[in-house]
């Protein structure tokens, strides 16, 4: 069962590959994060991650690791505060804040650092797991 | 240029496939997305839609849309209230509510509707565009 103070974290990275399929998949064809000439220019200078993409680590973990199976989500706040850029590795810290055992919900903070341990996205999700919370 | 009180809507939709992909792409494969067994015994009683990529069409517009090309994502939040099926017809409206002209900013409320108007996630987004906004 999940219990307030407990953490987990997890190392991931995203490739060119990766955000050009999330581009086609759910049309955000921004050039900042696909066109390299448009980037180049841009003020980050090279292309970045789309932070949608760089946030799904949160659904990838919840929903199948920390608790895991029969994850429901209900609920996300991110603030995107630095850019993310492929081929460089991220962890996302899970802390869990809050348990409302009678309903199986938990509210858990959840932080991508960069690997200079620099914020990148931090926020809150709120999730519900009949078994595991 | 954005203005309070702006609005925008676009109607869509993702395929099993779409879901299938993300669930490679962001590694979540949470069984109730992508195991129709599973999912036929859950208390949906169907697959459902990961919520980030239902959410993703807020990154679409914002991105390439409303306000489009040059769009910086800031901030998200969404609640998940209910779930949401493949091949069917969603709608997303987005209401311009606050305008921080100095800064290039502004807030905008991110709602999906159902075909029969039933809100399936809400909340707000938060964005930078320095020509647009």
């Amino acid at each position: 069962m999940l219990e307030v103070g407990q953490e987990y974290s997890l190392s991931y990275s995203f490739t060119q590959t990766d955000v050009d399929n999330f581009a086609k998949l759910c049309g955000d064809t921004n050039p900042i994060h696909i066109d390299p000439e448009y980037a180049r220019k841009s003020v980050f200078g090279r292309l970045i991650i789309h932070g949608y993409l760089g946030a799904s680590i949160f659904s990838k973990v919840l929903g199948t690791i920390f608790p895991g199976e029969g994850t429901i989500y209900l609920g996300q706040t991110i603030k995107f505060y630095n850019p993310m850029f492929v081929d460089e590795i991220y962890t996302a810290k899970f802390e869990v804040l809050e348990v409302i055992r009678d309903k199986h919900r938990a509210k858990i903070r959840t932080t991508v650092y960069s690997k200079n341990d620099e914020i990148v996205q931090t926020g809150e999700a709120l999730i519900m797991n009949k078994e595991k919370i």
